[in-house]
C-alpha cells in the first residue's frame, strides 16, 4: 500500500477502505508518512469528504493510536458531556454537580481553551488551590467517591488526533466534518464513557455558523459513536449570544455558583437541563420535560447541587470558601462600566464580540503558552429583550490591561443590536439528535 | 500576509494576486513556509484551479528565483524546443542537427528521465565518450561554434519549480495544468531562450490522454510565455503509438543517425518538420509547407545534417565512428524476436505498453540513483497500418535481462491492435497553438 495511491484515491473521490485508513493513521503515528502527504490528504478529504464508513474507521484507529481510559469498574453508566465550545460556556460546571448530585457517574477530561477565553480547565484553575493535574488513579477514586471529577487531559488520548489537529492548524484544514467529528469521537470514546452527550452549538460565538453544518456534524458523531459501541445523542441549540451573563475565567465560576445557589439564568438552565434530560434518556430513566425540571429545580433549591459543588472543590483542594465570599477569586485591578448609547430594546448581544473583547482584555490565549488574567472577563448587565435607556450600564468590563479598554468598549457596544419592540423570547435548542 | 490565510481563500476559490504568490514562492525558498503548508496549498490548487493571471505570476517568481541564462551575446533569436514526454521520442536528436544546419541557434537544456524509457541527456550518454555535464561557459562558446549545444541542466533554474515538483510527486499533485505548465515555462524561460517551440503529446504514451486537456495546457503555457516576452507556439499531437520504431536509448540514437542519412519514419519526419516550421514561423522566416518540407529534405539528403550531427559528438567528445558502426554503440547479450500470433493489418500499437515492456528490460529508472541499460531497447519491425502474417517478428527485444523476456513479450503482444482492413493514413498533429 502507498500513500500516494490512497492521497490519489481521496483526490479523485473514491472510498478509502479500512485497511486504508489503518494504513493512514498506522504511518501518521510511526513517522512513515510524511506531514506534507498528510496535509495533501487533508485537503483531498476537504474537497471530498468522508462518508460514515470512513469517518467511523478514522475514529476506531484513531483511539486505538493510544491509551484507552478503562472506568468499568466503577459504574458501567459512566456520563461524559462535550461542548464543541461556545462563549460564556460554563455548562459543564453546572453539569457535573448536578449530575453527580442526580446520583450519577461523570468523569470529565478537559482540555486547555485555545480561543477567545479559557476552557473549562483554565475557569478551574481560577479557583485558588483547585487541581487538576490528577493521575489516572487520583481520577478514578474521585469519581467513585464523589461520583464526578474533571482533569485535565494530559493522558495520551488518541494521539494520532492531536497530531492530526495540529496540521490541521497550520495549514487551514480545520474545518472538514468528519474529521471534526473524529476528533471529538475518539477522544470521547477514549476517554472511558458509556454514555456521550454532545453540545453541539452552531452561531456567531460557535465555529459551527449555521443550524444545518451543526445538524450534518451531530449526525456524523452520533453515528460514529453508535459504530464505536457508545451510546450517544447530540442537542444542537444556538450560540448567537453569549450563554449567561458572565464572559470569562474567575467571572464564570461566580455565575456557575449564583446558578446553583438558584439564580439561574434562563438560558443556562435551558441547555443544562436539556443536556441532563437527554442523560436521563441515554441511561435509561424517562422522565417528562416538567418531572425533569422539577426533580432538577429540587437539587438546586433543596442546595444539594450546590453541596456537591462544594464537594467537588474540596475534594481537588480548590479553596471553598470562595463559595461565600468570591473576592477570595482573582480580582481584577480595573472595572470599567460600559455605558449604552441610546434606548431600545436588546435584540441580539453578538457572542464573537463579546469573546474578542474578552480575550483583549486578558481573558483567553493565542499560543499554548500564553498565560490567562483569570480576573479578567465581561458582565452583561444587559441581555436580550431587556429594555435600555441611553445611559444605562449595558456590560460590565474587569481587567488589568488599562490600554485594551477603548477597543474592547468599542466592541462590546458594537455587540449589542437594539429594536423599537420588546423581542418575544425563544428556546435556544435547535434540535437533539439520538 | 500568512501562508493558511493563502491557503484558505484558494480552498475558497479565490484569485490569489501577484504579491500572494511572490509571498509563497519566497516563503517555499527560505523556508519560512512549510512543506505541509505547501502541499496542502498544491492540493487547494488541483481543485480550485488557478487563472492566467495567477499562472503567469507563478511561473515569473519561479524563474526569478534562481539563475537566468544570458544567451544574448550569441543571437536575439536563441531556439529551444520542449517535449512534454513520449514514447521513442528521439525529436530533439534530430531537431537541433536540422536548425543548426539551417544556420540558426538552439541551446538546449534537459533533465534526465524518470519514465519508462531514458530521457534525451541519457540517450545521447549511451555514445560513448560523449560529454553532457558542460559549464555555462563551454556550453554558451559551443552554441556559438556550431549552432546547437545540448547539456545536462546542472545549472540552479527555477529552483523553485524544483522543489515545488519533488513535494507533488510525493503528494500526488502532479497532474495539475497551471503547475505544470509553469514549471515548463519558467524553465525555458530562464534557460536563456528568446524562442520556445513546445512538442504537446497526448495519448496513451503521455501524461495527457486526451487532445482537449493538451490544448488547455498549451494555451496555458503560451499565454503565460507570451507574458513574459517569450516567443512561443505549441504543436499539439498524438502519442498514442511510439514515435518511429526504436525505443530505447542506443536503439533510438540509430534510428536517429538513420533518419538524419535519408531513412526517414514518416512519424518522426511529420512531427520534427511540423516544429521545425514553427520556429522558422517564430523567427519571422514564412515558408509554405512545401517549400519548407524541401528545404529540409535537401539538408536530410546533401548530408548537411549528419555533418551537423557528426560536428555535435565531436564538439562534445562523442566517438564519431558509431555514425557508420552502430556495434560501437552499447550492444545487448540477448536479442528477441516477438512473432505475431495472427494475420491482419496494425491498427494500434500502444505506446504504454511498449514503453513498460522496455522498462522491464531495462531502459528505465524508477529512481533518479537507478542505473540505465543503455542497450536495453525494442525495435519496431511493424507498425502503423503495416500487413503482417501469423509467424511475422514483430517487434524485436534488446535486453541484458533474460527473466524479464517473457513479460515483455506478452506487453509487446498485447500493445498490437488488428484489423482485417488495412487503416487509413492519419496526420499525429491535432493543432497548433500560437
Amino acid at each position: 500500500m502507498k500513500i500516494t495511491d490512497i492521497i490519489e484515491k481521496k483526490k479523485q473521490g473514491g472510498i478509502l477502505t479500512d485497511e486504508e485508513i489503518k494504513f493512514f493513521i498506522d504511518g501518521v503515528m510511526n513517522g512513515s508518512i510524511e506531514d506534507y502527504q498528510t496535509s495533501a490528504l487533508l485537503m483531498a478529504i476537504y474537497f471530498k469528504g468522508m462518508n460514515i464508513d470512513e469517518t467511523t474507521s478514522l475514529t476506531k484507529y484513531m483511539v486505538n493510536s493510544g491509551e484507552i481510559l478503562d472506568l468499568s469498574d466503577i459504574s458501567n453508566d459512566i456520563i461524559d458531556k462535550h461542548s464543541t465550545g461556545g462563549v460564556g460556556d460554563k455548562i459543564t460546571l453546572i453539569f457535573l454537580p448536578l449530575i453527580a448530585a442526580c446520583g450519577l457517574y461523570s468523569a470529565k477530561l478537559s482540555g486547555r481553551g485555545l480561543g477567545h477565553t479559557g476552557g473549562t480547565i483554565d475557569k478551574l484553575e481560577s479557583i485558588p488551590g483547585f487541581r487538576t493535574d490528577l493521575s489516572v488513579s487520583e481520577f478514578k477514586a474521585k469519581v467513585k467517591e464523589h461520583g464526578t471529577a474533571i482533569a485535565a487531559q494530559t493522558l495520551s488520548l488518541a494521539p494520532a488526533d492531536g497530531k492530526l489537529y495540529a496540521l490541521r492548524d497550520v495549514t487551514s484544514t480545520v474545518d472538514i466534518i468528519p474529521l471534526i467529528a473524529s476528533s471529538v469521537v475518539s477522544k470521547k470514546t477514549a476517554s472511558g464513557a458509556s454514555h456521550i452527550i454532545l453540545d453541539v452549538k452552531y452561531g456567531s460565538g460557535a465555529f459551527l455558523k449555521t443550524p444545518e453544518e451543526a445538524e450534518i456534524l451531530s449526525k456524523t458523531m452520533v453515528e460514529a459513536g453508535k459504530r464505536l459501541n457508545r451510546n450517544i445523542c447530540a442537542v444542537i441549540s444556538s450560540m448567537n449570544q453569549p450563554l449567561g451573563r458572565a464572559v470569562g475565567n474567575s467571572v464564570e465560576i461566580i455565575e456557575t455558583i449564583e446558578f446553583l445557589k438558584g439564580n439561574m439564568e434562563p438560558d443556562l438552565k435551558e441547555i443544562t437541563y436539556t443536556l441532563i434530560m437527554a442523560a436521563f434518556e441515554k441511561i435509561g430513566k424517562i422522565y417528562s420535560k416538567e418531572e425533569c425540571y422539577k426533580y432538577l429545580d429540587d437539587l438546586i433549591f433543596s442546595g444539594k447541587a450546590l453541596d456537591k459543588f462544594k464537594e467537588i472543590l474540596q475534594s481537588q483542594n480548590g479553596d471553598i470558601s470562595i463559595i461565600d465570599d468570591y473576592s477570595k477569586l482573582p480580582q481584577a485591578g480595573i472595572k470599567y462600566e460600559v455605558k449604552s448609547d441610546t434606548d431600545g430594546f436588546v435584540k441580539n448581544v453578538d457572542a464573537l464580540k463579546i469573546a474578542k473583547a474578552c480575550k483583549n482584555l486578558g481573558a483567553g490565549r493565542e499560543k499554548k503558552s500564553d498565560k490567562i488574567d483569570y480576573s479578567a472577563g465581561i458582565y452583561l448587565t444587559k441581555k436580550y429583550s431587556e429594555e435600555i435607556k441611553k445611559g444605562d450600564t449595558i456590560a460590565i468590563m474587569y481587567t488589568n490591561k488599562q490600554e485594551a479598554l477603548k477597543e474592547a468598549e468599542q466592541l462590546i457596544k458594537s455587540a449589542f443590536e437594539y429594536s423599537k419592540e420588546k423581542p418575544s423570547s425563544k428556546s435556544l435548542i435547535y434540535k437533539i439528535i439520538h
